[in-house]
């Protein structure tokens, strides 16, 4: 029987080299030549990655909601205060607003499934005291230093959600060095990866030490004895998954490069295709994408369920995150009063997801172009 | 130079045989043949947990700090509601009750540093909903059964933090499978470590998926698709982590055997210092100590530093947690407002731990025990 290759969306990768310099180090830390957790690892992974940032502090957290919860904590979000959240994003954007005791005001978003600015403007009111943008599937939106103004003018603070986004610009600005803070996911399917875990990156001397006291359950930090002076969490990572992103840290250059590669090796290949919309190009303005996703418009609505099976037949997946939306997840229904968010839920309904990842080859993307054209242009 | 053997307070320690296979399996995972997160190792840690306390079910959890917190909410424990916890304790067992927004109740500890039965009486009020108990250093108090008994006469939860007591048990129960919930950490310096890490026991179904939907940010267990039910967070511990568990579970019941061993040695060089005072005994009743921690009692105040600094010139650590006491902290002052707990305070002025864990020999036992009664009998 022949053994069908699988097209997933997202597969971790580490080159050969690596892997024997990471077992390396798990093998000393395992004889006792180092700490499990709490070591220079983790000291090394925030330092790292401040500079490649470009800003001025990091912390490591245990995973972007724990970032997101802590973030919102150290901002001094509490009770009744508003924070502002595009409407299609994973949960936990939504979810460390609620664990903080605060409101979500649910925003929609535009074509390119970014935050929409005028609707954003529109749904301030004197509760609200942040807003989350979220650089969907690697993109950061054209209009975000129009945005950054805004709320600089009005006095909120702005939180970049960067699960999508290790490795995106704009103006050789990164994602995570734009807002008051940035959130940033290495959870298993992102760009780069620590298993689980995230980072808070900063340029305030005042919020980072905050959030260190924090994510090590409120302690004073700087201090020898054990004194605790806020009530925190523990946020922390271990030893071996700081060096998982260290050694990834080396060469994520080279990952967003590929991932650039594959992208524009899709979009040349459905260059053509009339059902389908291209995402605003990247060229249109000075923007890299870390293309976390690749995603595929559709001029109309289309059955995507049957998209989905019709690829799996040649092991391809596909997939349309978030799905439902958050205004209509169970838990999250009852902070969404009026019917403002139509707009929205008609782009959600209209785009897919192509597998997108670092052990793909142009190959590969060209046989799931292949696919996926075959069937469009069969049915559509 | 002659380096110093250190006698640390605790040390991760891994056989070579074991070394080998953690990093097979790691190699494993890197190399693409299995998940580095949410996959086979953490529900088989789970399942072997589960059968190794004898409860019914087990949730992994990041820390024990999350597992407190999570247990809290899962018991629905909110705004104003009470919990009692002793007052020497590591910060996370209050800090878990305020983060779900109750109040945290201090009690008094006797003095082998259990919760003391009557002062928990006394501070039952009507808002009263959970009672959690620390097994100290790995001691589960005589009373235990009373206080379960008196909990569910008063319609009170208890929870076990077990932090210390992984391999505890009395009368053939093991410590977590006594209350409600029990609460285990996996930090570095505990008797089974996965660098960070927690699980939560109980046997009760219903609680069991609740957690398990909190520490999945509320997901909708058991359905297929990405629905959210409840607001929780994000508690999941890696593939790598669930792993080093595994390999250490089978050998638990050796390192409990040994630090019983090491501990059966301090007794016997002690048991003739006469301003000293032993722990109750284990043999007092069917009582297995895990030994997280030594403990030694005198008679009398001493000074500790003194003795601490002492000890460091023969690179003999010693400590005495939790200081200052849970009512002394900054941040959880303002919970305590009658002046109580000062019994507490004495005992917890009169004891030090000893280093303890499965990397020291008996003559290491012996030469700290000859070096404290040199300096013992020298200054007091």
């Amino acid at each position: 029987m022949l053994l069908l290759k699988k097209y997933r969306m997202a597969d971790p990768y580490f080159p050969k080299k690596e892997i024997r310099n990471i077992l390396r180090d798990y093998k000393n830390i395992l004889e006792g030549n180092g700490l499990l957790s709490m070591g220079k690892n983790v000291i090394n992974f925030e330092k790292e990655f401040t500079k490649y940032i470009g800003c001025k502090f990091s912390n490591v957290t245990a995973s972007c909601t724990g970032a997101l919860e802590l973030t919102l904590k150290a901002l001094n979000i509490s009770y009744n205060d508003e924070v502002i959240v595009p409407c299609q994003t994973f949960f936990a954007t939504a979810s460390a607003v609620i664990r903080n005791n605060a409101i979500p005001v649910f925003c929609n978003v535009d074509k390119n499934f970014s935050i929409d600015f005028q609707n954003l403007k529109s749904l301030v009111t004197r509760k609200t005291k942040a807003i989350i943008v979220v650089h969907f599937a690697g993109l950061i939106q054209e209009n975000i230093f129009e945005i950054k103004e805004f709320c600089v003018r009005n006095n909120l603070f702005l939180i970049e959600d960067c699960a999508h986004a290790l490795g995106s610009s704009i103006n050789n600005i990164k994602a995570g060095n734009i807002g008051d803070a940035g959130c940033f996911s290495f959870y298993s399917t992102k760009n780069l990866t620590t298993g689980e875990g995230g980072m808070i990156t900063s340029n305030s001397h005042r919020f980072s030490n905050f959030v260190r006291s924090l994510k090590l359950r409120g302690i004073k930090i700087n201090s020898s004895k054990e004194i605790f002076v806020n009530i925190g969490t523990n946020q922390r990572l271990t030893e071996f998954q700081a060096i998982l992103g260290l050694y990834q840290l080396k060469r994520v250059q080279s990952i967003i490069k590929k991932r650039n590669i594959l992208a524009k090796r899709y979009d040349f290949n459905f260059r053509k295709i009339k059902i389908l919309e291209l995402l605003d190009s990247n060229i249109k303005y000075n923007n890299i994408n870390s293309y976390w996703r690749y995603i595929l418009r559709f001029k109309k609505k289309i059955n995507r369920n049957f998209l989905k099976k019709s690829l799996k037949i040649y092991g391809i997946d596909i997939d349309w995150p978030y799905f439902p939306l958050l205004h209509k997840q169970p838990i999250l229904k009852k902070f969404y009063k009026k019917n403002y968010l139509n707009t929205s839920e008609l782009y959600a309904s209209k785009f897919i997801c192509l597998p997108m990842h670092n052990n793909l080859s142009l190959q590969d993307i060209d046989f799931i172009s292949k696919k996926l054209i075959y069937i469009l242009n069969k049915n559509y």
